[in-house]
């Protein structure tokens, strides 16, 4: 991630590393039993990872005004969020993958009951953080993001819709459910956290779902395009798996097309919006992003 | 359960039925995609149960003095919550249970992957209830209990002492954090969204605990001394899986004698309580159940 874009308040490397003091924190420590759980919970939140929702989320608050540090533990909460359903997913039971971030998946380094617990421990800490907030409303944001309407439901559809043809409307909804909800939730947390206007929170909200999109299709197209070396993870598993992407419905250059296009409707929807450098900075790099 | 006891507010009867109906209402139709998992969910939720969890919210919120229905939601989460557990728990890498409440457990009767996911999604729609209650000492609360300190804690310990030996200490600590964590946050949430003063919700906490426990113990003893057709489970599942149980470790008599001691003092703890007798009513049908 580029380290010294725009936004003073918050420059991508100073944000993650802040965050990851504070998971540091809000992280139960290795220490305390149950060992084997805390120590699950830790392998895979700090293997590493962009921090794109807590990017997102930080960088929200401050461009709407917000001040103090208590964002960054929601900022956390989020990132809590991701990394247990990338544990779930990986399991056995769903996309089977070994390697997650260039290390072992948190079942083939720990077990398989410690992978579940490990991500049902992650899911209830973050709402415990983001109740800390005082704000139901961002309880209520990110249950709806990564419920049955959201996330949850976009990863049935994702395992439903392997090895048949899909439409492109069908890989579109898979998407923005799957992944779009989530991140458009963290961009929208950091508004509400910060009281912006109700309008501000939906156009930035607009530009969250395009992003969102673009993101999950620019890593659709790095499965095809991209090395193990850079991503971490095995190259070429969707394509095992007969997953619905954008490249195996339009093709690669195609795919490229299509997230250039929402890259540049997520900026137009900031038009009017002062504080937009962070915003257009951000949807530079995920349409350039190598991992 | 006894149909007729005590309190006019809340018979249990009556509390379960309106607790059916609003989790009927917040648990999303099987006409709506991902129909699946909407399935699978309602499955789950609606294959019996005492549920016990809402009763007690319910029956600690009209006790101390709330009104309305609102907290039929509230209490409903608490249902998705303790069915969520149990939906992991049964999963093939935990106990590998096969029969659940008489019906074939989720995972056999969908898929594994769909188990998971109906769980997570069971997790999230609770903190989404949990949510619109407005308080977010409710998510606390519930997160807390359900966290690495509380039921999930509980859980990783209880597999982790599978076949071999464990002290009175060590599986007091489990069940505590396993079920009496939830139970205890059930009885709060009640007399918090009712306005209570913390005294009061102390003292019911105080109740809750000893109760937990001494249900958790009964569960232990039906176990050993109960059979399939009224439990709906398999029996002799603890023996089997060589699970740290109080008759594994005191016998069952002596079992028997400390959760009727625990229920004792569990009514002590509301001696000057007014509104004691629901909880008296409980606490004698949690020792005398067969199921």
């Amino acid at each position: 991630m580029p380290e010294t874009l725009g936004h003073g308040v918050s420059p991508f490397k100073a944000v993650r590393e802040k965050v990851d003091v504070h998971l540091d924190r809000l992280l139960p420590p290795e220490s305390l039993p149950p060992e084997e759980l805390h120590a699950a919970m830790r392998y895979s939140v700090f293997a590493g990872g962009k921090r794109l929702r807590p990017v997102l989320a930080v960088s929200s608050y401050f461009a709407c005004g917000g001040v103090g540090e208590s964002i960054y533990d929601s900022a956390g909460a989020l990132e809590l969020i991701h990394t247990y359903s990338l544990i779930h997913d990986d399991l056995p039971c769903m996309d089977d993958d070994d390697f997650r971030r260039g290390q072992p998946t948190l079942h083939k380094k720990f077990s398989e009951y410690i992978a579940v617990l490990a991500g049902d421990a992650l899911h209830a800490l973050a709402f415990e953080i983001l109740a800390e907030s005082g704000d139901p409303r961002i309880v209520s944001e990110v249950s709806r993001a990564i419920g049955t309407e959201g996330m949850i439901g976009g990863q049935v559809a994702d395992v439903q819709a392997e090895g048949r043809a899909v439409t492109l409307a069908e890989v579109e909804g898979i998407h923005r459910r799957k992944t779009a909800a989530l991140i458009t939730a963290s961009i929208k947390i950091g508004a509400l956290l910060a009281h912006a206007p109700d309008k501000v929170v939906e156009q930035l909200a607009q530009y969250g779902e395009r992003l969102g999109l673009a993101f999950q299709i620019v890593d659709d197209i790095l499965d095809v395009e991209g090395d193990f070396e850079t991503l971490g993870k095995t190259v070429g598993a969707d394509s095992r798996l007969e997953k619905a992407t954008y490249p195996k419905v339009v093709g690669v250059e195609k795919s490229k097309q299509i997230a250039a296009q929402l890259i540049r409707e997520a900026k137009d929807m900031l038009t009017d919006f002062p504080e937009k450098e962070i915003f257009l900075n951000l949807a530079d790099y995920i349409i350039a992003r190598e991992q």
